[in-house]
């Protein structure tokens, strides 16, 4: 087991297991140094703000980060290839009134600085959408770069 | 007429006309080895679940595609200078309560599978949004790796 | 003070104060050339469309885009490194049948050409959503290419 994957245990975590993308496309796509990640939406389901409250919506992005870095290890085989996490964009299927999409993501970011330190902070974008796919609450997708 | 577009005529397709972006952007952006496509609509217009159903979202989907390959044929000058389809981002207009997005933009990555052969396997977002320009039923940008 | 800066000021604006990520991320990360800049929202709030007129959402995008620029300047020193806009997504808090966000982002592109002339011009999406963080009215984000 790699550095990162020892550092989720201390965390008290641990990877999932593995889904496939659900169509006729990569979980990942190596670009050069960059790895594009698919989006991925949570287990959980329902609108933030009227079907989950703002915990179960931080917790929602968290377990849905943890899918992605499983999509991630499937793919490049080891999690210590990862050199920093450049860009995650979040969208958080979100009630009519509710504003507070940032500290939704912020259960993804929190965890990424985490697990990665400095190497995991990262651009970000927080949006809201009236639906996901599956109804979820939450779907985040990432790019990464990769140690040459 | 190139490899690419040769197996278009193969698939019993042909690019469409180019249509110009409609303000002041570019219809595509090179940035190194890599291929920034803007976001363009479907023709089909509508909210998808409602107004539209899934095979007629499919299909909005895979013709918005083709109408991307004319605005980057338009750009580069010819479509076998793609090396591989890096990563498509999709946002589906969606009715309240419909929530197959992924089948939606299907539409467009079986399509790019189909042309391209495994370089048009990509990484992939498919999210629902309440409105898209003009109110189209589909809108779809994507990023590209070109040869050097 | 820079070429773009002094640009600026011609053109009768000058940089906002530079206002941080509200949580733990990054406003900008930089990936090799290029710069992944953080999603930011405007200072005006509410739905384009019921809320807010077409110029007023204009008048948002641009300046949120004034408050990008901020951002970047905060953490590469100096405007004058940008090389050229790669891509820029808008996102727009739409009400149920408000379609012109491709209008609504040209508040941003017009003063990214007017500001970096031909290295100005990129390829851009823009998207209707329900809601955005704060409920704010318009949101972008960016990926720009840096001299090396």
């Amino acid at each position: 087991m790699g550095k990162v994957e020892d550092r989720l245990q201390e965390m008290g975590e641990a990877l999932p297991p593995y889904k496939a993308p659900v169509a006729n496309y990569l979980g990942c796509k190596r670009s050069g140094d960059l790895l594009f990640v698919s989006g991925r939406v949570s287990e959980a389901r329902g609108a933030v703000g009227s079907d989950l409250d703002l915990p179960a919506a931080q917790d929602a992005a968290r377990s849905a980060m943890l899918d992605l870095l499983a999509i991630v290890k499937d793919s490049i085989g080891d999690l210590d290839l990862i050199e920093s996490v450049e860009k995650v964009q979040g969208f958080v299927r979100s009630a009519p009134t509710f504003t507070q999409q940032p500290q939704v993501i912020n259960g993804a970011s929190d965890f990424l600085v985490e697990l990665f330190g400095e190497a995991g902070r990262h651009a970000r974008t927080a949006t809201g959408v009236n639906q996901l796919p599956y109804g979820a609450a939450v779907q985040l997708e990432m790019i990464l770069r990769l140690r040459n």
